[in-house]
C-alpha cells in the first residue's frame, strides 16, 4: 500500500458507511423527483422501526458511533460526477429521466436532522421536514444501522476467522448464482441495498451477479453501484407514495380514489417499464377491482407481499377480464425471495407473464448460520413515513404481519378499501 | 494501487514462483549443510518424477514457462536479509545453526543447469552437479511444476470463480484448523512447501494455522514463512541422506552400515530436538533391530511411510527393549496425514509418546472437489537423487509403492537389509 494512501485514510475519523448521496435505490429518486413536482411542500415524518425485536440495536451498537455515520451522511452532497451520471444516463432507455429543475435542487441538497434517542433496547430515529427531503434519509438510515450492527459482531473476530466468514458468505452466494444459471430465461436484478450485510459486500454481490449470470442479471437498485460497475439502475416506485397521498386524503372518497391519484401522476411523468403497479398498499384484490381501466394498460406489477403466486394469479385473471394478454405483462417478484422461491415462481409463471425477480435481503444479507448465535442473521427492519401534514399513514400490505398506522385508521382504511380476512405470513426479512 | 507499485509489477517478464533460495524446507539447509561438510565432492543426478500418469504435466505446462521459471531460480541468489536471518536466527533454541564457511558459500551460490525434456506427456527434469548445490532444486523445482499446474487450470476461469474458489479452499482449511482446535496437547507443524498448490496459498495456510491453532502450531518448513512470519522453522533430515550414502558403498557390508554412518555424521553436528531418526528408508524394522545402541539415545523418531500406526509401534516396542521411556520420546507423523489421521494418531498415541504431526499436502494443497474432473486435486510429484557418483540410488520405504531404482539394485537392497513382504498403500499425495 502506498503511503499517501494509508495517510489518506488516516484522516477520516470514522469509516463511512454511506460515502454518497446516490448510494440510495433507484426508485427513491425516481419517487422523489415525483413529488418534487406534485407535493413539494407535504411535511412528513419517517421512522425507523425494527420489527425484529430479539435484536438489541441499542446494546449493540454505541450511541456515539451512530450519531457520527448520520452526521457524516448529513455532510454529504452530490459530486460533479454523480451528478454528470444522473444527467447523462440512460435509464430504463430514456436519456434525461431526471429533468433539469430536479437535479438543480438535488445538486444542492443537504439531508435535513434527525432525531435519535434510546428506548430501553432500541433506538427511536426520526425524521421531519418536507417530503422530498425526508424521503431521502430512509435508505442510508436503514444501511448504516444494518452496517453498525453487522460491525458489532464482527467486532471481536480474528483476522483469518474473519476471511473465512466471508469465504463461507461468498460461497453461499456463489452457490445460488450457480443454481439460479440452471433457470432458462432468468431475469433477476438486486434489490438487497436497504437489508444489506454492508456496501462492500452488496457490491461483491453485484459483481458476482454480474459474472456469473450475464445477460440473466438485469441490473441492481442501487444508484452508486449501478454507475460503479456500469449496469441498469432499477426500480419504480413504492410504498411511501400511496401511504402519504392517503393520509392527505380529506376524507374516506378521497381516500378511496388516493392510490389510484399516485399512478395518475405517475402515468403523465413515465411510460413502458416505468409503467408498474404496486396493488398492495391496502390490499391487492381490491385495488385491482376498483382500478380505472387505464391502469390495465400498464406494463406490469409488482408483488412485495402476500403469497405471490396467489398475487400473481389475481393479476393475470384481472388483465384478461379488462381484456388484456397477460403474456406481454411483466410480473416483478420482490418480496422475500431465495433461490428456491424463484425458481418456483418462475417454474409456475414463465411463458405466462413475463416474470423477473428483485431480489433483496437474501441475496446481500444472507449471512445465516455463519456465526454461534446467528448474531449476522438479517433482520427486518423498516423506516417508513408514519405521518403527512400531522395525519398518521397506514399500510395494509397482503400480510396483516406487515400492517402499519394507529388502530382505529387502520380498522378506517380496511373498511374504506374492503380489506376482509388476510393470511398472516412470517416475514423474515 | 500506487502506480510506482503497478508500474515496477510490469516489469517482471513473468510472475515468478520460486523469488527466494530460502523459499524451501529447512531440513534441505540443515542436510545441504551437513553435506557441504561431509560429503562436498560427491557428484549427483537429481531426478524430477511425476508418480501420476493421469496428470499429462507436458500438455498442461508450456514448455516455454516452465523454462522461465526454472531460469529465474537460476538467477537467484540469497539476500543480506536472508542471509542475516540464517546467521541471527534462532533455530531448535540454538544460536549459529548455520556456520560461518556454509553461509558464506551460500550467500555465493547461484542453482546449477537443468536439463529439461519433453517425454510425450511428462517432462524429463534433471539436474547435475557437486551433491550440496544440486540439492537445492528438489524444493523449488516441484513447487514451480505443481504451481504451474495450478495457474495452467486457474487460466481459464473468472474473476470471481476464482474467488469463490479460493473462498471454499479457505472454508475447507478453517474447518479442518477447527477440528484440530478440538485436539488438547497436538501439536502440528506445516510440511507443505513441496505440493502446495502455491505460495500465496501456503502462506494463507500458514497464518491461518497461527491465528486458529496458537501455539498448537509449532512452525512451518518453509524458511521464507517462517522468516516472514515469525514462527518457528521446522525440520530435520529426509531420505537423500541414507540414498546417497548407500549409493557410495564400496559393498554390501559398507551398505548395510551406509544408513548408520548418516547418523552417525548428524550425531556429531545436532543434539536435543534435531536428533530425530528417519527409519524407513530401507525399512523400519530392520533398521531398527541392527541399529548401535546409541541411536536409541535420539531424541525421537519420524515416521513418513508405510502404517503409521504400526511403526510407532515399533518404535515403542524398540525403545522399550533398549531400556529407553517412550513416554520421553518424540514420534513425528509426516506421511499422507489429513485431520481425521491426524486425530486418531494423536488419540493413540499421545501420553504414550511425545506425538507430533508434520503435515504436507492436504494443509497446503487440498483443493480436491472444487473444480470440475478435480483438475485442481493435489498430485503425487518427487525429486530425488537418482545417482552418485555414477552409482544408483535406491530407496525401499515401508511401502512398496514408495520404491525406487533399478530392479537388480532393489533386490539387492532388501536382501542386505532382510526387508520382507510389504503391505501395499495407495499413495495420495
Amino acid at each position: 500500500m502506498d503511503i499517501a494512501t494509508r495517510v489518506y485514510n488516516h484522516k477520516w475519523k470514522i469509516d463511512p458507511i454511506v460515502r454518497s448521496l446516490i448510494d440510495t435505490d433507484f426508485y427513491k429518486l425516481l419517487m422523489c423527483q415525483s413529488v418534487f413536482r406534485n407535493k413539494p411542500d407535504t411535511q412528513v415524518t419517517f421512522s425507523f422501526i425494527n420489527r425484529s425485536d430479539k435484536v438489541p440495536l441499542a446494546r449493540l451498537i454505541d450511541e456515539g458511533e451512530l450519531r457520527e455515520q448520520l452526521d457524516h451522511i448529513r455532510s454529504l452532497s452530490l459530486s460533479r460526477g454523480e451528478s454528470t451520471w444522473l444527467r447523462g444516463n440512460t435509464f430504463y432507455g430514456k436519456r434525461q429521466m431526471f429533468r433539469p429543475d430536479f437535479m438543480e435542487w438535488f445538486e444542492n441538497l443537504r439531508l435535513p436532522p434527525y432525531h435519535l434517542e434510546r428506548k430501553g433496547d432500541q433506538y427511536e430515529l426520526t425524521f421531519e421536514g418536507s417530503w422530498p427531503e425526508v424521503m431521502l434519509w430512509e435508505i442510508p438510515a436503514l444501511a448504516v444501522l444494518m452496517e453498525l450492527r453487522s460491525r458489532a459482531v464482527l467486532n471481536d473476530m480474528g483476522r483469518f476467522e474473519l476471511q473465512v466468514l466471508y469465504a463461507r458468505a461468498m460461497t453461499k452466494v456463489w452457490e445460488k448464482i450457480e443454481q439460479l444459471r440452471q433457470i432458462d430465461g432468468l431475469g433477476i436484478a438486486d434489490f438487497g441495498t436497504r437489508r444489506r450485510h454492508s456496501f462492500l459486500w452488496q457490491d461483491w454481490c453485484v459483481q458476482a451477479m454480474m459474472e456469473g449470470l450475464g445477460g440473466s442479471f438485469t441490473g441492481t437498485s442501487n444508484c452508486l453501484i449501478a454507475m460503479r460497475r456500469e449496469v441498469e439502475a432499477i426500480g419504480t416506485n413504492a410504498h411511501e407514495l400511496p401511504m402519504v397521498y392517503s393520509a392527505l386524503a380529506k376524507d374516506d372518497k378521497a381516500l378511496a380514489q388516493a392510490p389510484y391519484d399516485v399512478l395518475s401522476d405517475w402515468h403523465e411523468e413515465h411510460d413502458g417499464n416505468l409503467r408498474i403497479i404496486l396493488p398492495d398498499t391496502y390490499g391487492t384484490e381490491g385495488f385491482l377491482q376498483n382500478a380505472p381501466d387505464w391502469l390495465a394498460g400498464w406494463t406490469g406489477i409488482r408483488i412485495d407481499s402476500g403469497d405471490p403466486a396467489t398475487a400473481a394469479e389475481i393479476a393475470i385473471r384481472w388483465w384478461q377480464d379488462r381484456g388484456e394478454d397477460p403474456t406481454e405483462k411483466r410480473v416483478i417478484f420482490s418480496d422475500g425471495l431465495d433461490v428456491n422461491k424463484i425458481a418456483e415462481l418462475h417454474k409456475q409463471f414463465s411463458g405466462r407473464v413475463k416474470a423477473s425477480f428483485g431480489w433483496g435481503t437474501l441475496l446481500t444479507n444472507d449471512f445465516r448460520g455463519l456465526v454461534p448465535d446467528d448474531r449476522l442473521a438479517p433482520f427486518s427492519v423498516v423506516c417508513k413515513a408514519v405521518s403527512a401534514n400531522g395525519r398518521p399513514t397506514v399500510k395494509l400490505s397482503d400480510n396483516p404481519e406487515k400492517a402499519m398506522g394507529p388502530k382505529d385508521e387502520i380498522a378506517r382504511y380496511k373498511r374504506v378499501f374492503g380489506v376482509g380476512a388476510q393470511e398472516r405470513i412470517d416475514v423474515i426479512v
